[in-house]
């Protein structure tokens, strides 16, 4: 038997290698009541993998540090990257008992029922992305149990971790809801840790099959089926009025706007609410421009702008959305994205960095991902900026001659250019399959610079006035 | 006057661009009384600056996450990289008087004193490193200062921050120890904000002077001064006495001494002092195998291996020591580097990745940067595996017949391998200049496997006992 594990161990450790090669990320889950035998099982695998691509991860309850982010904030931002094998001890499932049960309200707007939901996307978004997600249950003979607790209370060194055990959420809390989880999905693994061998060559056996299993999947290059969609080239949504503005009054509105801004900033620090507000639109827009108008007089302590440019290695060895998620803000923080995940249906459809597939889905993963900010009170503000073509013929020549401006203008921005029927039609899908109830898109007509610049911090208050 | 600060502002994005595309990271501090006017200057600064390689980075008062980290942990984390700009809203040196004033005891052994040496070396090392550390500190007249604070006491929206105001440092605290470490250091500029235009156009110019220095001190590509270095070749510290053992005699100590290094690791984790290990030594000499033997009865909640191979793309964007000061222990826990920043002046020095001044001064930047932590108690455990020539040849030979062990080996090995004397002279060096009192080298004979693991992990624990 000992010799049988021996080679369920090799094996394991073979097939980490190749999915280590192939670039598939490998999440392993371990969930149980305390002294159930999580820490051995979870222990007797890491040992077998290779720390180098190998992360352990364990869910501690939430702080107030945790408190000021999205529920699923941390499992975001150490995602394993492609190749990674990532092992939770106690997983997203811990923690959303730990909100659960605890009652935490992060802010007035958590939504328990949301959570599970939240949990489901985030698997589901994973998964499509090749992300192989393995989830174990550990169960236990009661006897069994408290013999394990007795050893550890007999040693006087390690007696204090037998209190934490009972800090954490009473064991029939959590079992019951665990069950009733486990049972509304079929994708766990329940281990009976009674006999060690047998639960140790159970979860091996499992683990190999799941790896053998993505492994295949991954080579044969699965055909992808793309759902129906339809590109239908219309131009409507940007037919929008739009009128000039005399100087003096845009001088004596755009101050008025930019304190209320500032109020509006201050309004949402002391309510924890967080703002996201998205910028795209052409180039030459004035996404800059806007966005430094809204920042003018706002405290700097409490905002952030993201300028998204091309994902490094790290991050494209990452699912996409790693990068932004790990930047959303804070309670009561305002973070602005000059250009930002909707590059996914932007630039990399259209230049052909996102396969047919990964863009075409990535509609509703965009969505699915920006509701699990929504659900807990994120404000998302989207504004699209419209240029008309001949406007950004010349704006782009004002740049050249401008010795201040030179540096904005490059030869990408003429290759985009002759790229501006697909853009447009890039854009006009997404905003057609991204404009959500909870957010929405906000087209606004670029061509005059001040008005634009009014209409959106015009919308940015109302929007927010509107949950204040 | 108003069109003189346009000039300026102008002035200050054209050098920052600069500075951007030659790659040269910046920092600028602005530190001061509350409502002296640090926001006013540093977000007029901010709006001149391209989003994209900015960051605004404001001090908190330390709360209990960071109290689990060394004292400059996350400044660490937030360093600029290459070509980004830094803007510190209170600095390193609030954070310090955080400490100090509020005698925030993170644990038994934090030393005030330390902390401002702390601060000196961490300076140093970056500017060694091109970065250009510009530091404000914002006067204001008294009166012109309660104007401010009764201005923002007007509005009903903003009254709660002049609380806030009360809640940090007494002012004249504050103001004494300030004035107390820029009289010792003059890199300080002082700036009165009772004239704002006035203000404003002193910061602009002192940035424009640094900035065009750093430009200039860039672009003559300075000739490096190397220190004399005493590269005498002896093999004298690798001549250690080492015996065979029986493996039964093995066995039963092996998990003798791994039961003791679990309770070890309680301790620790119950008195919240962090252990590094860190492992270097010849190729195949069992680093691996070594850590393996540590882990296999550690609970894996509380440490972490870290598998060192080439830098990415922003590792190599940010300072040497970046990518390991994110990854030192919290207060507690085991952090395990398999091969470590020594890289520096190991592979680093032979392959001829480091320029020779980089890597000479990296001696001193590495006892500074590991007396950071051994000064706020963390034990850091060096091991320098060696192996003999021939035992190398020889279970290089073993790794390519075995065919779960041929992964370990590669053609970089054998390469590797061809340089045995000069990595040998590298080594030697290492011990020779990074043996220090507080984190000393411990070489083993590694030619018989289980004698070195008994022999390492005896060493972890006498070394944590004495300080238990």
């Amino acid at each position: 038997m000992s010799h049988h594990i021996d080679t369920l161990q090799l094996k394991v450790a073979q097939l980490s290698r190749k999915t280590h090669e192939l670039g598939i990320p490998v999440m392993i889950i371990f969930e149980g009541i305390p002294a159930s035998g999580k820490t051995r099982l979870s222990n007797d695998l890491l040992l077998q993998l290779d720390a180098k691509y190998t992360n352990f991860i364990a869910t501690k309850s939430p702080e107030t540090y945790d408190l000021r982010y999205q529920f699923l904030q941390k499992y975001w931002n150490t995602l394993p990257q492609k190749g990674d094998i990532n092992i939770y001890f106690r997983s997203w499932y811990s923690h959303y008992l730990d909100y659960k049960e605890n009652n935490i309200k992060h802010h007035q707007y958590v939504n328990y029922d949301s959570l599970l939901k939240q949990i489901s996307n985030f698997e589901s978004m994973l998964k499509k992305d090749n992300y192989e997600i393995i989830k174990f249950f550990i169960e236990i003979n009661e006897e069994k149990r408290q013999a394990h607790i007795q050893q550890t209370k007999s040693n006087p060194l390690m007696r204090w971790k037998v209190q934490e055990y009972e800090e954490v959420i009473p064991q029939d809390v959590y079992l019951n809801e665990m069950r009733r989880i486990i049972h509304n999905c079929n994708d766990w693994q329940i281990i009976d840790y009674t006999v060690r061998e047998q639960a140790i060559t159970n979860m091996y056996l499992n683990i190999i099959e799941r790896l053998e299993y993505a492994l295949e999947k991954y080579q044969k290059h699965e055909e992808y089926i793309d759902g129906e969609f339809n590109s239908h080239f219309s131009t409507s949504l940007f037919n929008i009025e739009e009128s000039k503005i005399k100087k003096k009054d845009y001088q004596h509105q755009i101050v008025e706007l930019q304190t209320r801004m500032r109020e509006i900033q201050f309004a949402l620090y002391k309510r924890k609410i967080p703002l996201v507000l998205v910028f795209e639109g052409m180039d030459a827009a004035g996404k800059g421009g806007n966005i430094k108008r809204i920042r003018e007089k706002l405290d700097p302590t409490g905002y952030e702008v993201n300028g998204i440019s091309a994902p490094t290695d790290v991050e494209k060895n990452h699912h996409y959305l790693w990068r932004f998620a790990k930047k959303m803000p804070k309670s009561g923080h305002i973070e602005i994205f000059d250009r930002s995940w909707y590059g996914r249906i932007l630039v990399e459809r259209v230049e052909g960095f996102a396969e047919h597939h990964e863009w075409k889905r990535a509609y509703d993963e965009i969505n699915q991902f920006e509701r699990m900010w929504t659900d807990e009170g994120t404000i998302i503000i989207k504004f699209f900026l419209c240029l008309d073509k001949e406007e950004q013929l010349q704006r782009f020549k004002d740049r050249e001659q401008n010795p201040n401006k030179q540096w904005k203008i490059t030869d990408e921005d003429w290759r985009n250019r002759e790229k501006w029927d697909m853009y447009l039609e890039a854009s006009q899908d997404m905003i057609k399959y991204t404009n959500t109830k909870l957010a929405p898109w906000h087209v606004i007509k670029a061509d005059h610079k001040k008005t634009s610049r009014l209409e959106v911090l015009k919308t940015i208050i109302k929007r927010c006035e509107d949950v204040l």
